[in-house]
């Protein structure tokens, strides 16, 4: 709920409720962000608002594995001391940069950008199915590691992807349920996701 | 704390740093409202910048009450219908907000922005007290409730100014213990408001 701001100037007003849209933000918080915001110097609030632009103009997802990233390509795509053959797939930026904490890893990935989930509306096409699809057809790829979180929506993410890449004679593995089941892999410790990632089995 | 955001693109990262230093936001939420602008259209993350800039911009301090405003004296200060002789003094705008909806108050405010307090280096000249020495100099007010919060540093402030202002034979009163010792005036419902004002006292 947004408190009444009928006593504030309308320009406050506005900037109460674009922080109240930020997601876990109420009414009080929304208002004691735009107090602080009142309360930086120009120079500042302006570098706020910068940060906004230049984010949404600068970060847009990498054209092979879809993560985010300022350029064409991203530095795990382009970089060349990676293993090619195996694509670990998640379904968020932050998933890619949870495996990364662990150090574990040294393959690409691929970010759908969601999950499957008819609840919500989203479908196979809402997601970077295709685009997984085209990488994997490419040849180079041995193994796909499926690293959707281990809930429902995830579960059947995986399945329904392993069973359109095993017919191309890839292996489709999983993590294991190192996981806590039900959880989000994201707040994963890095001793976690290891266990997670060398009890992987075949799907 | 802050996440490692190594693994995403610099203006992604100066996002989140931003976002995790407004008051009450953590690393995690940082990122979380990171990503949410980054799915918003360019317009709407366009939208939310401008909030930034025209908050700034527009909003200042009523020359007469201090009360944050986009013009130049506030529509409380310049309104006729309200009793010039009372002037009810509080430390923030929030607070102004919180009266205003209790309904119960027709006169003016003034806001000190802040308190006294030592321990964090704000004496008596670093918030609003030569302002409302003014305009009860002007000789139209008759009466000042102190309506700081009911803390040590609210009552210290309030005994500061009380002292400055019977002097000049202006009636000093102090808002009455309805609202619970150690909390905050923002916080109060409307009917502790009305209670407090009610059972003022003169100091």
């Amino acid at each position: 709920m947004i408190e009444d701001m009928s006593n504030f100037p309308s320009a406050l007003e506005k900037l109460v409720e674009q922080f109240a849209s930020l997601p876990g933000v109420g009414g009080k918080s929304a208002q004691r962000m735009a107090f602080y915001i009142l309360r930086l110097s120009d120079n500042e609030a302006k570098a706020f608002a910068d940060a906004i632009i230049q984010a949404k103009k600068q970060v847009h997802r990498c054209s092979v594995c879809q993560n985010l990233t300022d350029r064409a390509v991203c530095p795990i795509c382009s970089g060349s001391k990676r293993d090619v053959s195996v694509i670990c797939v998640v379904s968020d930026p932050k998933d890619v940069a949870a495996m990364e904490r662990s150090r574990e890893y040294n393959g690409h990935y691929h970010v759908l950008h969601g999950v499957i989930s008819p609840m919500n509306h989203v479908g196979p096409d809402d997601i970077a199915i295709k685009e997984l699809l085209k990488r994997v057809n490419g040849g180079e790829v041995r193994e796909v590691i499926m690293a959707t979180n281990p809930d429902t929506e995830g579960e059947a993410t995986a399945m329904y992807i392993s069973r359109l890449i095993k017919p191309l004679g890839v292996k489709v593995t999983r993590i294991a349920y190192g996981i806590p089941v039900g959880s989000n892999l994201e707040f994963a410790d890095e001793a976690t996701l290891f266990r997670a990632l060398e009890g992987r089995r075949e799907m």
